[in-house]
């Protein structure tokens, strides 16, 4: 059984987005802790280097001997991968509707989650990784969640979108999940001390 | 009259930017000289905080000791200024069609290009802005010039698409030349020797 030995510190001003990794972090017996910077974000197709740019600046800005940042994009194959890494921007500006706009008259659907969890410490850094697949629906649904949650439906639930569910239930099939269940994994048996 | 004193170098992989720009320069008796670097480009709204920091990465890059990076976007006021800072990632993956799609049976077309030229040398970086106003067309017209240059009608041109203009008509009112005649303005008189 893990026991709680170190508290990580989560660099995200996106409560949404702490909250959904606070409880993946706590199944593995880590704490995470919100760090409230400014996200340094690069431009680059490539979500692991936009999360390890964040990751690295983070650390210098935060006072602490490690630290977490995350980055996560919608790639909708039919806008050759739009919104992307871009997916907040254009959630500001055209928001859910303009999205369905864009694929209006479009039959092919398929889209994607991804997200990638940096974590950095003074030696290097290491990125994790999680992608969920599925399909964007004809209207929006739901009012959980956030960002483009209310118009996908990823193929391994029931059918609703990601706004339908709540935090637990989106976490069983959510990209940010993958991506810190597969970061706790590591943190599990490289940062804690298993009795 | 100004005389060439020194060549002033230009991170761009633009080949369209970069011919633009050396044409704005020429006039003052400077001479632009292309360096084709990967551009280090930050998420921001600000084109003037993504020049600065592209120039002062640059900097470190090239072995000069001083240089020049641009940044522009397109912003369409029905769309919350969308596509904006992204305007070359949407151009990749929505192109022309996916922002007339987003426009369809949307009476107000204002749009405005702008753009910010960043010049850092060791001791510092100052940025020099442009600003071009007008309208999307409802239709993509002309081959000439790159990315979103088929759908902008400049208020102070004839009706005729920045694609429709050679390069030297198009500098007569774009939004780079503009910012390069800034820059220029200031350069002649504090980089360079006059006679």
């Amino acid at each position: 059984m893990n026991v709680v030995k170190r508290v990580i510190h989560f660099a995200t001003k996106n409560k949404g987005k702490y909250d959904e990794a606070v409880r993946v972090a706590l199944t593995y017996g880590i704490e995470l802790a919100q760090v409230s910077l400014e996200k340094y974000e690069i431009q680059a197709d490539d979500l692991r280097k936009i999360a390890t740019v964040a990751a690295e600046q983070a650390l210098k800005e935060a006072k602490t001997s490690a630290i977490l940042a995350e980055d996560s994009g919608f790639f909708i194959d039919a806008l050759n991968g739009f919104p992307g890494p871009y997916s907040s921007y254009v959630y500001r500006t055209l928001g859910v509707d303009g999205v369905l706009k864009l694929l209006e008259k479009v039959d092919e659907r398929r889209a994607r989650f991804a997200s990638a969890v940096a974590y950095c410490d003074e030696g290097h850094t290491i990125c994790f990784e999680g992608v969920v697949e599925g399909n964007v629906c004809l209207r929006p649904r739901g009012q959980k969640g956030f960002g483009f949650d209310p118009i996908f439906i990823p193929d391994r639930g029931d059918g609703r979108t990601f706004a339908e569910m709540d935090t637990d239930e989106k976490n069983r099939y959510s990209h940010r999940a993958l991506a810190f269940s597969k970061f706790c994994e590591w943190a599990s048996h490289r940062l804690c001390t298993n009795d």
